[in-house]
């Protein structure tokens, strides 16, 4: 039925985890939401996302209001899961694991030792655990370790139940969640303000509202004038998922090995990443990637070796040019971003939720999410738009 | 239509390049052949191969008859791959790439004149090059190189669609090749004589001719009398599909490193394998193997870092008590063999089709196949049932 009009209060574009959040979270304070998902839901970067929770264990000096709003979303962490389960019915897969930051040589030490200072200079709950109570923690590290810091607090969750459970929340509290809706336009009138949405099929929604949460595919949406757009590029990250023919028990913490780790989900199965590469679009899984991953977590848990390897994939984090997400209305009345969260995705799930539906019913924008603004990229925005079309034809 | 019966003047039991190739071979020679495969056409140990035809550089001294029986089937094959893509009207997928061995280190380099040494006593046709000379041949391989052995008469084939090849022209040959058809029983009539083999969903087929061909699976095969039993145990290999995106050519011999290799399909697709382990019919893929031969590869061909991952594999090799194959009638009239063929399963495709086709019409067993008679194994037949059982339950 292509043409038809609709109305809703406001239009999610994106259908992974902080779309969904924001459509389960903005449908319980009442409103009239409609959320669009070009693909499936939770099949996009979530779905490739190992999922931790660990602002701790990634804090950088330089990061403090992105620490802070990490920090925040992490303590919201275990409402927000008992409430989505109840919501939904369903294991959201929290794992309240614990995190190690292991070093395998001197280097890694002296490098750790830099680190365990700058985190207790910020007041932040680590501790130095030598290898050998590492060790008593972990039995499955080897013996070659040098040096150990304890992240008590940086958990984990299952993104996929996560985005599964978000899906069903979201339908009980009555949005109306839409897969294989692909937005070619947000229209906005002369007056500066959101009148509605045009599919990719023709298909026309009215709203007043439209939050764009399409990660590193919100740039292809069209019809966003220049300085209310946030220039997004993708930032590939190869993973590797596997389970323990034997069960659970090899690593019960995360364990973090310089630009690696390994998540444990508590029942046997494990998720290795991550790479950081920018290649535009491409989701390849590369033999150089998946050698180099393998060999850093193998070295400092050898006992993975034995592991049978589920899944290899790559996902695309949404990054800014500054790499803190974009939370928040625009000079285009109407119109908001929530996307941009590179790393933190599913970390900032929460509080990413919180802070968009409460502002769309009036609430003022906390504190907190000041540095987030979009209009921060307004300058920036025609520049951009030249870079996507370098990287991304229309369509893709 | 269970319990129907049905007549052949052979049956082949199993649907890999062996049983396939048999059967095309039989029929053309004007017999009424049906072929029953338990799962889908050439989708076991031949999907997972790699396709090496390397008798040379595979040569053992202490295995003399094994390398004439693969010379003479390597020999064989550029012509039974012209007569089978013209009979099936397919690419074949045969590769004339020859094969280098490289050594990385002193080591490698010391155990290589060895090997060398060896082949030139047998006669065998391989040359020594100094690694610039291997580099000339071969630009992609490391600066570290120290050595590398050229074995040009070593070539290829893609077992894929050589069992698509064999489906074809088998069917075009008038055999009746039945997929999902497994066999619980050959029936041997109380004179020592085949009289039928029965499905396990009841139906019975009447025959004076049965050719196991069933790989690792032909041990789950009920009825076979002691002393015309073959003891098969799996030996799992695992193995990567990976292509280039940008194309062919990073390297266009077979490049072989210790245990692992790399083999071209000519047109940027490579196969890199493999693990060699005994652990029953476990077809996982592991972390440490696939680390493990990614590592060997990468250090003799360091570009296979940029290669795209498009499959991770395992394979059961089916292998005798003296890992050389099972190829000819057996004490029980009517009962063949034409199975066991370890690694050489492909390379050995012709030659077993023509030697078990030859003497289904009353060809004397020729003189090459005299090692390879099944009837090596009556007395092991025994204890390698009490093995079965341990490794594999009925029906796995």
């Amino acid at each position: 039925l292509p043409n038809r009009i609709r109305k809703s209060d406001v239009v999610v574009i994106g259908g992974g985890a902080i779309g969904l959040a924001i459509a389960w979270r903005a449908a319980q304070r009442g409103l009239g939401v409609t959320l669009l998902e070009r693909g499936r839901f939770g099949e996009g970067t979530s779905r490739v996302a190992a999922g931790m929770l660990a602002p701790i264990a990634e804090a950088r000096p330089t990061e403090q209001p992105l620490l802070h709003l990490n920090q925040a979303s992490v303590k919201a962490y275990p409402g927000f899961a008992d409430e989505l389960s109840e919501a939904s019915g369903m294991d959201v897969g929290y794992l309240r694991c614990g995190t190690l930051v292991a070093a395998r040589d001197r280097d890694d030490a002296e490098a750790l030792e830099r680190e365990l200072e700058m985190r207790l200079a910020l007041g932040l709950p680590v501790s130095r655990l030598r290898a050998s109570e590492a060790r008593r923690l972990e039995p499955a590290l080897a013996p070659s370790l040098r040096l150990a810091l304890e992240v008590a607090d940086d958990h984990a969750i299952d993104p996929r139940l996560l985005t599964a459970a978000l899906v069903e929340a979201g339908l009980r509290a009555g949005a109306r969640l839409r897969a294989g809706a692909e937005v070619a336009t947000v229209e906005v009138s002369p007056r500066n303000r959101v009148s509605g949405v045009r599919l990719t099929d023709g298909e026309v929604l009215e709203t007043e509202h439209v939050v764009i949460a399409g990660g590193v595919w919100s740039e292809a949406i069209e019809g966003i004038p220049h300085e209310a757009r946030v220039p997004i590029r993708p930032v590939k990250g190869q993973i590797l998922r596997l389970h323990d023919p034997s069960g659970a028990g090899l690593v019960s913490h995360i364990v973090r090995i310089a630009g690696s780790y390994i998540v444990p989900r508590g029942d046997g199965r494990y998720v290795l990443g991550a790479t950081m590469e920018e290649r535009g679009f491409d989701t390849a899984v590369t033999a150089g990637a998946t050698f180099e991953l393998l060999r850093e977590v193998i070295e400092v848990v050898p006992g993975v070796s034995e592991l049978v390897i589920d899944e290899v994939s790559a996902g695309l984090r949404p990054a800014t040019p500054d790499n803190a997400p974009a939370i928040g209305p625009t000079s285009v009345h109407g119109l908001w971003w929530a996307a941009g969260h590179h790393r933190n995705g599913i970390l900032l799930t929460p509080i990413t939720a919180e802070i968009v539906a409460g502002m769309l019913v009036g609430e003022q924008r906390p504190e907190l999410a000041a540095a987030f603004a979009p209009a921060r990229f307004a300058r920036g925005a025609a520049q951009s738009s030249t870079r996507r079309d370098r990287l991304m034809p229309v369509g893709a």
